[in-house]
């Protein structure tokens, strides 16, 4: 049961937000849709999906991103899931800020202590498709691409490596090697029962260099220079870099760049924004 | 003393929260500067500010607004000052969301409970112009504009109106006719010594009919159909209208335009930040 609780005009189109009951998560969650039209073309929009960073939910992306003018443009449907279950009720999920509610890490936990709820990965991949396919909006969920910021980041490029449904993918100063930083070991230490050793199928690094020989590889990082938590050891795109000269990715398939002066910040996404939408058509629209 | 207390780049240039001692106000208060670029123009950039709505403070128009690409791509400097003194300790100032902090009105009040601190018109129109000169930034205080969403719609249709010192105004689902609504009545009510009948003098429908005759006026509003305010009766810009054509005003001075379908969000004014920065852009620089 879906049933949509906001709708506001936007650029011409519309961002709705929904609530479900997820089956996946065992709870309810909310997200938003935004479609260029209503009508839409007859084959419906290419979908690309937002994942946002801890602290954050479904809409932080719409309101201080500055997606939507620039998708409305390109023809293009966004969905911002939220970043975690809510009011799963495990033990410690209030406590802190990087781990629990809004920090679920878009990964399907094991530890028997979250393994029921925290499931952000099989919802996204699965259970939100089958939520979208039964919306009455203009959708074409066979050309979906995802992109995130930060913990966002690292879910759309582990999205994007450990499955084949999504054409391209890019982050905002992505969590890049979580086996080797401190919000990722402690997230694994905590959601996987194997830990580190098991996180590393969801660390895009590891993901990367595995990929090696796979086609279709398409994928757009930007952070900042002067980002707090790449100087804190938190991001290390050095290791995303290393992982994709392993596996032999030319830049054309595996574009990591550095932009100077520019920190963490939504005012660093948003002066991107345009740059990754048009990135992302360039294969949904192909 | 006014002190830089963040700075991030933005779209090729910076946006700088600074925090002031204010004497008007009688506290501090703190306020964001958006600047195209660092060095700018040797004769600076002309500003623009931005007034915010109740509930808003300084970083809701640049978090929100879709404003600072616009602002960059037609070189004007943007300034967001806070919707009301903070901390006044004033009785049942935090009460209620449309009276007391974040609900100043871009007033001075006069009845003696808040005439000490709740002095935004003064504030605004004199001592944030000193403040920003101060600024080792690249600004031209000589070429100033004014905009503004709901309560701050109607403190930059204010502000327009009441002083000589902006290029234009314009303003996104204005409060129009405050001494006939329920958010104005209750605001003149309590900040007022007059009330209502000194509220005119912050009445933009009154202080356009009285504007009669006045040259360069140049007035652009945008209200949304399905905005809710609207329909309760808080924004009548019927009444803006009709001062409007008695005062004689053309359509190209006073513009007044019902977009279809939008609402009172910060979905709505990002749709048209575009329009109103290039509107601004025409008499800032021309």
């Amino acid at each position: 049961m879906t049933s949509e609780i906001a709708s506001n005009k936007a650029f011409g189109g519309y961002i709705k937000k929904f609530k479900a009951e997820s089956a996946t998560l065992g709870l309810s969650t909310q997200f938003n849709v935004f479609v260029p039209s209503i009508s839409g073309p007859s084959n419906g929009y290419p979908v690309l999906y937002y994942l946002s960073g801890l602290t954050c939910n479904e809409d932080t992306g719409p309101w201080k991103g500055g997606f939507l003018g620039h998708a409305q443009a390109s023809g293009i449907a966004l969905v911002f899931p939220d970043t975690s279950p809510r009011g799963a009720k495990v033990e410690g999920e209030e406590d802190s800020w990087d781990l629990g509610t809004a920090a679920g890490f878009y990964l399907d936990a094991t530890s028997p202590k979250w393994a029921k709820h925290y499931r952000m990965f099989s919802f996204i991949t699965q259970e939100l498709v089958s939520l979208l396919k039964g919306l009455n909006l203009p959708l074409d969920l066979s050309r979906q691409s995802i992109m995130g910021h930060s913990m966002g980041g690292l879910g759309a490029l582990n999205l994007f490596l450990s499955t084949s449904q999504y054409c391209s993918a890019s982050a905002f100063s992505p969590v890049c090697n979580p086996t080797k930083s401190p919000w990722g070991t402690k997230a694994f230490t905590n959601y996987l029962a194997g830990g580190i050793e098991e996180g590393e199928k969801y660390d895009p690094s590891c993901l990367l260099e595995k990929a090696k020989g796979r086609s279709n590889v398409h994928i757009l990082v930007d952070y900042g220079e002067q980002d707090q938590f790449l100087k804190d050891g938190q991001l290390r795109p050095e290791a995303l870099q290393q992982a994709a000269e392993k596996a032999g990715f030319a830049q054309e398939n595996v574009n990591i760049r550095k932009q100077e002066g520019y920190d963490h910040s939504y005012y660093f996404i948003s002066t991107f924004a345009e740059e990754h939408i048009k990135y992302h058509a360039k294969f949904l629209k192909a």
